[in-house]
């Protein structure tokens, strides 16, 4: 072989294995380390977002998780967090946001990137100070920036937000709702969906064969996740228009994930563990709705972070903790 | 002795040690260790709850009493954490909260049982972060757990907060109130039987004597610590409903029980340091009513946790430091 | 010499010091150990003070100023904090704000003596926490119990919070500005001077002479950062009459002073993050703003501790730390 063709390889390979760990970025949104499962993400987010007429959300996606992972390439050289795709999940997810919440203009688009190269070292800075005690920061470098950019949108007017629900002191009342077996089952995909923000049945399906792919018990927690949310929304007699667009099932999904099929062997104990936290989740999630009403902005993916920090800093014994690359922090 | 009489004996002692251990959860509100005080704590609540035709809170504080209790025997088996009634007393707390502001559902039973539950390992995960630094989560898992099922109740119709205080953007104005001598003697009681979030004065008069049984000096430091909140309410011109109904005093009372009378020695610096502490938690009161106002939920026992904490972390080092169950995590 | 002449010289070496360390608390806030620069900024606080017609925001500050090193001999004698000046920034802080924003009442002056005490253990305590992550409090004890005392104002008439403006859903429209060159020149002096609450542009050029009198560098800083932010607000459209009146300005200005002249050794590197940094701090401007508005208080520097935190929990390490006395905390 000459040393031509072997430079042109060595250079194919880094092509491949930085496409790879970016892929890979989409995956860990859902905890996967796969870059399989985050092309298939993608591909459910470029279906609903234009299934639902918002392209924007798709780009959007794709330049927030390349960015991020940019970003990690140039100030987080120090670990192995690249290629396990730990640098684009909260990129791909300030993508989704931006474009959903505000205004299509080049403002915005430059905020997106500020905002998604920045969640690289905030990852960093939130994971150096919560490593201490066994839980990592999750997406919550995502939710705390977005949440920023966001309230400053409104008094940034290049950023407009016109898609932003005003802020208001009580929410509106619910109405009636659909409650036939395909409704349900629409609800319960969309609850799936949404964790990327999309509210189309059709990327449910999408991400539970992209969970599938990597694996079948994260995959069937998720649809556990989305179905114990319904149930409990429906039983508390929550907010119709949030149960029938999937808004009380995307964060309970990702903490029947994480508790569920990521941070502990499987065993009956750390089911029942998962389904309590995902309960708590869902309480957390009307909670959260009802304290960011006067602000005007949603809770993101706020609720799972928080109910998942609650679980997890119990660091529950009586199964097995597993490793995972966002369970803990490298010394 | 037979080896039947010895098992039934064995059996009755558990089933005493275990009742003994649920009431200090009661008597761990106030800091004491004392499973009398816990018996006239939830004397007093009745006496109060019946007074104020709320019976259900009565019944509320005696199952988060002991749900709570059930849930520390089966995630926290540990440490001593349950004979030091440790497991209760954010409990009991969850009780008293849910009956006052939620309707009184089958539902908010079942969440007022999974909450309670919960205080038990979110306790024991705050006070793993919070150690470190020589305080714990005192009642805040309490708070912070109650927080956001109250806001959940604001979406979730089957938990209609009928009696929560509709959220709104300023108060309203104080009007005239009553300073004569037994009238200020009623809301200095008042502000002492809020702890349990009851407004009656007799109450008031139980938790006294309750907390004299176990410990004169903390006695002295809850009456010390109400007045210190109605003598400043008054003197910055406070909402004269919220003097009248003892809402300025209950915070207050419990920091000055905790910096006067627990975890410190008693002398005239640390006397001082309690005073201090004491007139900040009043302000801590009015300034989180504040911040509460247009979410529409209490503070509950919020400005103490925090006062608490702004006082401790700092480990005021002219006085010695006390050995007590609620001031540091055991390694 | 006598030991009289002794006796008196140290007893004037004595009250020099004290008055060393307490000008140094007022040079601080800026991160500058120069008791020059702290008489220089009193300078520039009484001359835009007694401009605006508010005297007492200039007397509030040398109240608060020496309340607060009288605290730290107090409570805090046990490290180098007091020759550094690092009792007095959080004093003369909160004296500049509550006359400010608060009635000129004997309880606000009250409650202003309380405050500016509470700073100095407050402090402590923050960075018992703080420290083990390399970064302190900053002005944050300052930003957290000004926003208590601000809040409690609503609720106790006493304290009247006659300029805080009303809580409200939605801020008000921004309308026409003026951007001639003078225009645009004042509102970047007045971001400088709005770090200690004066809407003068003198007091902007005061403050820039007292920087440079201990730190070229950071008086450059200074005005980039009050230079950024101007252009970030145009740039993205933000509210007219926070621009003009130097809003969007004083907590960039401290970031850029922070990152970009006092944590790090000064290169290209370290210099583009302060750059980011302070870009971040506008959005922090803006979105805290927008979170404020329905509680009708201030953001005070709380743009700047946040931003700092992210930036620096990062740990960038391509450039070197370097020592500051607000960098880390003593062991």
């Amino acid at each position: 072989m000459s040393a031509n063709s072997k430079s042109a390889s060595a250079g194919k390979n880094v092509i491949l294995s930085s496409v790879r760990d970016t892929l890979r970025g989409a995956g860990q949104v859902m905890f996967q380390e796969s870059a399989w499962t985050g092309l298939l993400f993608l591909a459910g987010i470029f279906w609903g977002s234009y299934e639902c007429h918002l392209p924007q959300v798709a780009w959007g996606a794709v330049v927030g998780l390349i960015v991020s992972t940019l970003s990690g390439y140039l100030v987080d050289d120090r670990d192995g967090s690249g290629p396990q795709g730990l640098w684009g999940f909260n990129g791909i997810l300030v993508g989704c946001a931006f474009p959903t919440f505000m205004a299509n203009t080049w403002q915005m688009w430059l905020a997106l990137v500020i905002c998604a190269a920045a969640t690289t070292w905030v990852r960093r800075g939130l994971n150096n100070v919560m490593g201490r005690w066994g839980v990592t920061s999750y997406t919550f470098p995502f939710v705390l920036l977005t949440w920023i950019f966001l309230l400053a949108s409104r008094q940034f007017s290049a950023l407009g937000p016109v898609t932003l629900s005003a802020p208001e002191l009580t929410e509106a009342v619910p109405g009636a709702i659909d409650t036939s077996f395909v409704s349900l089952v629409i609800y319960w995909l969309k609850g799936i969906a949404q964790v990327f923000l999309v509210d189309s049945w059709v990327t449910g399906i999408f991400f539970l064969v992209a969970l599938a792919v990597c694996s079948v018990r994260a995959a069937i927690w998720a649809g556990i996740g989305s179905a114990v949310a319904l149930g409990t929304a429906f039983l508390f007699q929550g907010n119709t228009a949030d149960i029938a667009a999937g808004l009380y099932g995307f964060s309970p999904v990702l903490t029947a994930i994480a508790v569920g099929a990521t941070f502990y062997k499987s065993n009956y104990r750390s089911a029942l563990w998962a389904l309590v936290a995902t309960v708590v989740t869902v309480f957390l999630q009307a909670g959260m709705n009802a304290f960011m009403a006067p602000l005007g902005i949603p809770t993101l993916t706020g609720p799972f972070c928080i109910a998942t920090w609650l679980f997890m800093l119990e660091a529950y014994k009586f199964s097995g903790k597993k490793q995972h690359a966002q369970a803990s922090v490298k010394k």
